[in-house]
This record gives structure tokens, sequence and C-alpha cells, in this order.
């Protein structure tokens, strides 16, 4: 699969970009499912959604490879290689948490989903909606700078908003849930969706750094 | 708030030291301030003390802003970007752990604080003053280099004594404490103090890698 | 303890391949233990296998002291500074979490050990099986990179393995332990190990960086 000698000094840039741009589509169409995910009513449905949520993990693994690959072919790279490894190792936390939220749903099976798991996995998509925009405008860095910044702090509001979800949820399921295995279940299972923005919080601060260097 | 040509090309080294310095001392306030919150016996002094710890997490987010902002805005900068970048947001990771530990407090409120607590804190404001002391000589690195070395061996010294604190006061939790939803709640709150000592030790591992590099 | 001016330049690659490769050595013993370790029928055992554990983690600690200590004294090295530190400090990792595992089950006095512990044990000492191989080939690096890269990848494979298994014995241990504080003692046992398993997955990609880094 080695290029010729030509190829591989040629600057090849334009398909990272595509390559992230097309990762972070990914995980806004695993949020997608993860907001009807933490609504279903049986078991059936848990496999059924965790099946959907797994295909697209498999695809942000795939995109993964591919930006590994094109690194070891290409001499010529828009930015540092640890750079864009860290970057796209980082959107692949978020994509495995929300995979992983699928999985503990269908596994565990808790009695019933509390509401603050759908407004968890809503704050997931908003932050996966930052993460496009903030990576979709990479290739112009130097031209978008202040724009990009805002959207990475963005992804930083709604982990904050996240957060005070996942905590007062906590609180209610301490004071209202007798069960402790029950408490042990829904804390686990809600605390992957407030990992996912942590996660995509992170991909913003690798961006902002990215945004110290090169800009 | 561009500065002039001339002066992005000054040394401005002078300023990331106060500013490190400064973010060290806030994490001090805090670990004083948590010192006292794990004694608190009733719900409105959690609120109190969380209040003032959060008003610490602020300062100690401004602080990193101004980090950021000066890195963007200075050429030449005393150690590589990267490297101030992630010395001081693992310093910020400490700040963060003691104020989810105080957060946790308000939240979750347990019966009672066991006695661990206190001495938890008090490892974290151990660390705590082994952080200013390191990070207080960093702009003289090379002429320090044992002392700062052995500052960072200390923290990791008192992250092993946490540990042990934390360890021992989960077999005495599991043996004593028959309600299992109580053994959650002070397992999570003193666990953030545990963690609280792993970052300082974290901390103390980046300058000891920046002595590899630098001096 | 310094080195002459003389002894500083010459190259001295050779110290660190073998002191990374004993550091995995290390790991494969401590693999061995905690395999025997979470067979254990009583308490005198526990104490006398985590024993035995943390004098492999001491012994883990003494090698990255002294490749700590190398990196200090050596101009020319064989990786830079940053990717040495990287790789033995998330091998270290690893130990941790083997040393960590057979200090809960000492600490914790679980009831029972549940036959997943024996599996997940298992696949740690797997991982390290790899580990060992992937390191003692990283001095010749470019020779052998797709060989590194296959043992890199079988750490991904043995992690997903082990991550299965854990999770299926959650569900195992969710539906038929009724005491909830036996819940959280095994969770929290057997996750070390299955963080082991994560941590030698990282180390595979941090060689898998190196790789595309410099060959």
């Amino acid at each position: 699969m080695k290029n010729n000698l030509f190829d591989r000094f040629k600057p090849k840039e334009s398909k990272f970009f595509p390559l992230m741009t097309g990762m972070a589509q990914v995980i806004v169409v695993a949020s997608d499912l993860i907001i009807e995910c933490v609504q279903i009513t049986n078991h059936t449905e848990a496999v059924e959604y965790y099946k959907k949520i797994k295909e697209q993990e498999r695809k942000a693994d795939d995109i993964q490879n591919q930006i590994f690959e094109e690194l070891n072919e290409t001499f010529i790279t828009p930015f540092d290689r640890e750079d864009i490894n860290h970057l796209s190792s980082t959107m692949d936390d978020v994509m495995d948490l929300i995979n992983s939220c699928a999985k503990r749903i269908m596994l565990y099976s808790p009695k019933v989903m509390p509401e603050a798991s759908l407004r968890l996995a809503m704050f997931v998509r908003e932050s996966a909606g930052f993460l496009v925009k903030a990576i979709e405008e990479l290739d112009v860095l130097k031209k978008n700078t202040n724009r990009i910044k805002e959207y990475c702090e963005q992804l930083g509001v709604v982990e904050k908003k996240a957060d005070d979800v996942y905590e007062h949820f906590l609180i209610d399921l301490f004071e209202n849930e007798t069960d402790a295995i029950e408490v042990i279940k829904l804390k686990d299972i809600l605390h992957e969706l407030e990992r996912a923005t942590d996660a995509a919080e992170a991909v913003g601060k690798i961006i902002k750094t990215m945004i110290v260097k090169y800009s």
C-alpha cells in the first residue's frame, strides 16, 4: 500500500481534515442514537440501540486507523504527527464513552432510566455539534482563530452544565432510591455521559493548545 | 489586546512564573479551606465552605486563562508552550478535585464525616505546600535542580501516605458501615482528596520531566 | 554519580533498552503472581501475595528511577526523552494496577473471589507477554515495524476480551449478589485487572505512535 516516493513528498494535508471531520460526524450520529437509547423501555430495544451505536464506534475506529496509516505514509502533515494523534484519539474517547453508556444500559438492565439521562444525552449531542464545527474549521485555523476558540469554550460550558445535572441526579438518587444496587447501576450508566462531555471538553483544550502552537 | 511587535519579541518570562506561583498559592488557600470543610457539622456550613472553595477554583481558572493569553501573545517563553500548558492544567486538576470534594460534601450530605477525611485534607495541604515551593524555584531551575527534585519526590511520598489512609478508611468503612448508600457516598467524597494528592504528584512528575529537558 | 564529559557524549542507547525490557519482565512476574493471588482462599495468603507483588512494584519503581537518571546523564538518547518517559511511566501504570488489585484483595477481604477474576488475571498475563515482545524489539524498531505493530494490536484485542469478561461479571454480580457492599468490593477489585489491560493497551498505542515518529 506504500505510495511511490513522489506521492509521499506531495503535501496531502487535505486527507487529514476530511478524516477528522468524518470522525466528528460519527460522534454526532452516535449522540443522536444515545438520545433515543436512554428513552428505551425494554431490553430488546436496549440491545438494538447498543448494536447501532457499536457500529458507529467501529466506524470511528476505522477512521482512526486510516489517520494512523496516513501519518505513516505522509511526509508533510498539516500539524505535528503527535498533535493529530492526540486529537483523534481523544475524539475516539468521546465515542468510546457513548458506546460504553449504551453497553451498560443493555448489560445492567436498570429498572427505569431517570430523566437526567435524557438531559445528559442532549448535552453530549450539543458537545458533538461544537466538535464538528471546531474540527471543520481546523484547516483554516489561522483565519478563524477566534471562532474556533469560541467553540472550544462552549465545550467547557456544556461540560459544566452536564456536571451539574449529573451531581443533582446523584443527590436525588441518594435521597430517593433505597435499592443500593440500583444506585450503583444508574450512577455508573449516567457517569459515562458526563464523562463524554469531559472528553469533548478535552478535545477543545487540545485544539486550543494547537491554536497557541500554530497560529 | 495585542501587544505591539516590539513587545511580542521582548522576553516576558517574568509573567509566567508569577502566574504559576499564583495558581499554586490559590491551591494552598483552597487546601486550608478543605481542612475546615471536612470538619463541618451541618448543611449550612457545607454550603458556605463550598462557596468559598468554588471562589478559589474560579481564581485558578482565571489564572489559567491568563497563562493561555500570555502564551498567545509571547514569542519567547521560558519553557516550551506545551510544557507550560501541561503544568498549569495539571495544577488546575488539583484545584478541581478539592472543589469536587467540597461539592460532594454539600450535595451528598453524609451522616457524619469520618476522621480519615481530616487526615486526607491535611495531606492535600502538605502537597500544596510542596507545590508552591517547587513552582517558586522554577525560574532558577538550573540552579536548584536538586532541591526542586526533592520537592517533587516529597509529592510522591505524601501521595503514598494519602493512599494508605484512604485504603484503611475503606477497610473500616466496609467493616463498620452497614448502610451501602452511605458507603458509596463517603467512598466518593474521600476519593477526591486522595486523587488531589495524585494530581499533585503528577505535577511533580511534569516538573521532573522538565528538569530532564531543560537543565 | 555524574559521568565525565566524554562518557556523556557517548551514545548509551544500549542502557535504555535493557532497562525497559527489565520493566516489562517485572510486569510478567507480577502477572504470574496475580494469577495465583486471585485464587487464594484465606487472608494470610492474601497478605503473602500482596507482599510478593509489592516487591515487584518496587523493582519497577527502581527501574523507572534508573531510566530517569540515565535521561539526566545521557546526551544522545535513542528516542526523544519525553517518549522514553511516557513509555516507562505507562508501563509503570500497568504494574501499579496489578499491585492495587492485590492490595484491594488483602484490604477488602471479599467473601469469595469470582471465577472472572482468574480469567482477567490471565488476560493481564497475556498482555504482559505482548509487552515484553514489543519492548524487546524496540531497539530494531525500523527493522521489525510490522511485527511490533502486530504485538501492539494484540494488546488491543486482549483489552477488548478483558472488557467483555469484566462487563459480564458485572451483570452476573448485579443479578446474583444481594449484598450491595460485596458488590462494591468485587467490582472495585476486578476493575483494577481490567484497567491493567487498558494500561497495557495504552503502552501499545505509545509504541505505535513512536513507530509513526521514528520509522
